[in-house]
């Protein structure tokens, strides 16, 4: 079943990375958690064109470090290995000798070459990776029992409490082109990359530095607007493999439906991240902040952000309290040139600031709508035209219990 | 009393803004709040020498731009007057106009000239300033019913537990001077000055140009180095007076003993911003961040705001969890210059962290030291000679429910 988006984009009931044609996936209990599956995996019938982003943290982690350096290679990947529950972060030589054990395995597994595969970890940050785990997971990669795009997206979650998958179709050259995506991340989340391990699919023949270029962009739009607590984690990873079974004419920058495809494609990365964002620790609400009639790109996109991360904003909305001297106060303090008396605000379709000074609202109404699973809040700079949006999650007890406590 | 610091200050048992010789103060319930104290006064008997330091956020409220432009016609004040419950901030023309009449009438009832008025309001955004309850206020700051200082310290607080005060002693031209202050502060703190209001009062005569840079010097080094919950408000300033009631040699740059009167200047304003820090919404311990071998001051103090202002190292430390991944993790992420492989970290005295790799320790010693009232995280950067230190609090859950709940 598919459902059509006002922007014609073909949503996928129940889509998964194995949307897209050629792409298998599974996953298995390692042994890396108690219980919870913990060892994940996508495999691409054929090497497919990759591309990837990740952290700008100074630790980067082992796997990020192996990964990148093989995608530099040939710039293809055939083979995704995933681990939840040890980060392989902070564990110097040894890190990226296991990283690199891994991979060899893997590829043996799978038959595939070493440089085409990538490797992913998520967890505890300092704890060597344990290999004979490692070994299991991989051992089990070609039993049926385990293949499922939904066993992949249970096995890469750590706080999370649902997977987030999604697929979109989109024609080009005649055929009909699947995009699809899973990711994990639910705390240690911020703009700028975070605990946040997304991987999208395609069966279309995309170039690589098209690709590259998409996902910078995109990931931009999407992965680095959403904010849960503020921190980058060392792991962050966003990795697309397009296998090209499609046989398109391979898409770049001058093929006429690039910017078919580019708007299939951040509708998947946006979505992926909205999922991210209304499951951040804790959460029980998205909040969506819309910067508009802003001077430039950058100076939306900023003031966006430090709303969407004031702690004191997040805990109004979880509190239902239309607080709006808080977004009033993240905006002044996003060290952009903001004009105050410029600045209007509305909650929803609410107003509650016009030009600089508070407007009448009904705030028995405002509380009402504070208390939608998704609550809008509008900023108009009143300068310009540039919009961004940033998403994220409200703030709650939740937060501090499951943070309070995560190793011990 | 007096006792004494291994830096030779002499610290005043129980000092306050009145410490210094010829400053009175008080507060009384002026009825912007329920029930607490609500209005308060700081009078010097003669016109003090005054500096200031102010937020740098873009929605500056009303009252600051009143007191910063008097301040700069005559670089005097001799009243300060304060409100809490309402922080005239977004009232746009109106709130000038309130902040404009306040000071008019504490000059006339002070007998003091209109810009030797300070005035200063903490408390909800975007509600005109009540003038009947300023008039209450104004009308009782000569009653000595309501002088004292710890009047004046309870009625400018909102949701701070406690009262914050301060003086010390310091031998300059033989003479003994005194230096004073009051502060409250406790949520939207942040780096970058905050809903944090000081007043810092001294005895001594001192340069107006000196003082200011003396004041803007310190306050990089201590309110700007306290984070509750990185929001900057509308509201915050810093004010001294000093009315050279002491009669010492003018102090400057080049008076032989300004290092020591900077020393005791430093250490009233570190005081204030750690009792601000420790009494955060919710906080139930106060957490010392200390950066060393850095390449630069600004790469130390990036890197301890970094590590200060991570919901998740202050969920930790709330849980007692030595987690230092997530300590490691903000470094990382502060955007400076790191080398991973030469940062490590304490706990205090317990190495968690060396040279980027983890280190063996104790977890039940690790997890006792982290139920201390303070608890110092110590990163060193192995890379320089610069030092910083930041101040912040643990997250909790009251945090949350005090902020889910501010005005309703």
């Amino acid at each position: 079943m598919v459902a059509v988006t006002e922007k014609g984009i073909h949503i996928v009931n129940n889509g998964h990375v194995t949307s897209p044609q050629g792409f298998s996936a599974g996953g298995m209990h390692a042994g890396f958690r108690k219980t919870k599956l913990d060892f994940g995996w996508i495999h691409s019938d054929t090497p497919a064109t990759a591309a990837g982003v990740y952290t700008l943290n100074a630790f980067q982690a082992a796997p990020l470090k192996v990964t990148k350096e093989s995608i530099e290679k040939e710039n293809l990947i055939q083979t995704v290995v995933v681990n939840s529950g040890v980060a392989n972060s902070c564990t110097g030589k040894q890190g990226i000798q296991d990283a690199l054990e891994t991979q060899a395995l893997a590829a043996e597994k799978m038959g595939v070459a070493v440089d085409h595969v990538a490797v992913s970890s998520t967890g505890l940050i300092g704890v060597p990776l344990p290999m004979e785990k490692i070994h299991t997971g991989i051992e089990a990669m070609d039993d049926s029992n385990h293949a499922s795009p939904d066993n992949f997206e249970n096995a890469i979650l750590t706080t999370d409490t649902v997977t987030k998958h999604i697929a979109v179709e989109v024609e080009i050259d005649g055929k009909t082109i699947t995009i699809g995506g899973a990711a994990k991340g639910s705390g240690m989340i911020d703009p700028n990359m975070a605990t946040m391990l997304s991987f999208i699919t395609t069966d279309a023949a995309v170039d690589h530095d098209s690709l590259q270029k998409a996902l910078s962009d995109t990931t931009n739009k999407s992965f680095n607007m959403i904010t849960i607590d503020g921190d980058s984690s060392t792991n962050d990873t966003v990795l697309v493999l397009a296998n090209g079974q499609q046989n398109n004419k391979v898409l770049n920058e001058s093929h006429p439906q690039w910017a078919s495809f580019l708007q299939a494609f951040q509708y998947v990365c946006e979505g992926l991240a909205k999922q991210i964002a209304r499951d951040g620790e804790g959460a029980t609400k998205l909040i969506e902040v819309n910067v508009g009639s802003a001077p430039s790109d950058n100076v939306a996109s900023q003031v966006a952000k430090a709303v969407i991360s004031s702690n004191l904003v997040k805990a109004a909305v979880y509190g239902t309290d239309p607080n709006w001297g808080r977004i009033v106060t993240a905006v002044g303090y996003s060290e952009q040139p903001i004009d105050p008396d410029k600045v209007s605000v509305s909650l929803g379709d609410i107003a509650v600031v016009k030009e600089g000074l508070p407007v009448y609202f009904d705030e028995t109404y405002a509380k009402q709508y504070l208390e939608n699973e998704t609550v809008e809040l509008n900023v108009d700079l009143g300068n310009g035209s540039h919009v961004s949006t940033a998403w994220g999650c409200d703030l709650t007890y939740d937060y501090v219990k499951i943070n309070a406590s995560y190793r011990t």
